[in-house]
């Protein structure tokens, strides 16, 4: 098996990073607070497909702690990336062996060439998780419910960079996790796809302060949703990503079987975290825009997002 | 003086109802709830502009019991419109003379015709309030600020009715009681122009739970209202009615000079009551639709405030 760092023990990088040291890859993991509790106390995954517990994981208190890996996974938020790139461009070259990579399983659309430039000649992979799990404290994740992870490779230009073999690797590590994972050629089109379920129900969760299965029980919400997915699916278009026909109607049947869920934006408002508003909206509105696309629907539900975020973390203050 | 009847004993009906008696004018109000107690206690008026209390106000129970008027000031919520104007019609040839006439003091556009076609050979004035009052109890209306009425006359084809005796009368009772009082000559117009601040505010109010003076705070909400005030002018204008230019920066300085102000629809979302979600949104965007004017953002607020609306008066049910 290859091995592993895990940057950001959240609800992803703790989920994925425990799996893998359970089936007995070497993980190591990057605990930056309560690092001596989790020393003493281990890793625990809770689950529906089996509870994972490591008793002595091997935990870095700090980047300079980490030793050489094959990948890097890094599951921070997004909104944290200037600040993990900066840190990965001090470690890169020592971490990473010219046959390493990164993998980086986070929201959104656009970050892994900035990734590729802060660790020069290593591989960048995107992550795609469809997973529904949460970290409950210092060490312990609970996953509720699926944990499919969708993997594929930046290449320069952002073209469409096929199946490489560190694409392999990771995906026979985690499948012997019992991990679901599906390898897709073009980094890209894997994006606007995730997105194009991300970009209505992440915002209108918090806006409307509604788990999906409300959303998807309201003649107008189905009705905005439909709005955005078509504005999602044309921004995709106009890369030369066409997404499957009849996705949306995929995408809204699917939800309406889910059980009721809590987005990830939903959970971060919920405690009081900064949003990923740039990741989930930000970064595809200025694509749609360099392509040329409206995404009027979008633009609402970016301006709404980011005056509630910019509210909570107290950066609105009446001028009178 | 003219003899006035009160529909509607709200912040609205109640200031200038009250208002009016107090100058000396013969004027009936129908309260049906809490009538006895009305009727012992009298009316009140708070004001900064002068306190009007009404000892033994002309207090009718149901609509059998009014008298002959000159005019009807309807000014009950848009949402009981459609009950209004089944009484409307029962009464209108016994209440009105042929002088006399409505006067629709109520939010949104397109709602005169239905009225005059309950009140056939009646006149039929739109009420325009420009006041921030509110109903603080049976009988009890407490003005907080501002106050000024544009009136304006509905003619067959929503075409401009120019001024008609009628308002001169209304505004020179109105006018003795303290209160501006504008005469339009173009009752769409006006509508439209009310409409401007009304539709980016009174929705972002509610879906945002933010008060005005933060709303115009924040560059993100500030982008958001002017892309609405520009889908509003642009709807206004397809009907042959051009706002004036400068009018969206006019009216957000206008807002910044404002007290904090919770608008009508974030005082009925907050105690509970129906929304006026087809009046401020769903009649305004039909109408642009049927000029073929696109209003995306618009239409994505009245999606919000649609469902917001539905699972607040308890019709959103998950289907799982």
């Amino acid at each position: 098996m290859l091995r592993y760092a895990v940057i950001g023990m959240g609800a992803v990088g703790g989920f994925y990073g425990i799996r893998l040291a359970g089936a007995g890859a070497r993980v190591q993991f990057l605990v930056r607070h309560d690092t001596e509790r989790v020393r003493a106390d281990g890793l625990h995954l809770r689950s529906p497909e089996g509870d994972v517990r490591l008793a002595t994981p091997d935990v870095a208190a700090d980047w300079d702690e980490l030793e050489p890996s094959d990948v890097l996974l890094v599951a921070t938020k997004a909104t944290a990336n200037d600040e993990v790139r900066a840190r990965l461009a001090e470690h890169a070259t020592r971490l990473l062996g010219p046959g390493g990579g990164i993998l980086l399983a986070q929201n959104g659309i656009g970050a892994e060439p900035g990734f590729a430039d802060a660790a020069p000649g290593r591989e960048v992979l995107g992550g795609l998780a469809f997973l529904c799990s949460r970290r409950v404290g210092p060490g312990r994740i609970e996953h509720l419910d699926y944990g499919a992870l969708t993997v594929a490779a930046h290449a320069l230009g952002e073209q469409p960079a096929g199946i490489t073999p560190l694409m392999e690797g990771v995906a026979a590590d985690l499948r012997a996790t019992g991990t679901e994972v599906i390898l897709d050629e073009d980094l890209v089109r894997a994006r606007w796809r995730k997105l194009m379920w991300n970009i209505p129900f992440n915002p209108l969760s918090v806006i409307l302060d509604a788990d999906t299965d409300v959303l998807v029980s309201d003649p107008s919400t189905v009705q905005l949703i439909g709005t955005v997915m078509a504005e999602v699916a044309a921004a995709a278009a106009a890369e030369g990503r066409d997404l499957p026909v009849g996705l949306a109607e995929l995408l809204l049947a699917a939800t309406r079987r889910m059980a009721p869920y809590a987005t990830s934006m939903k959970l971060d408002w919920d405690a009081g975290r900064p949003m990923e508003v740039d990741a989930l909206l930000g970064a595809p509105l200025l694509r749609a825009a360099r392509s040329g696309t409206a995404m009027p629907a979008t633009t609402v539900l970016h301006q709404q997002l980011a005056f509630l975020d910019a509210r909570a973390q107290g950066g609105v203050q009446p001028a009178g």
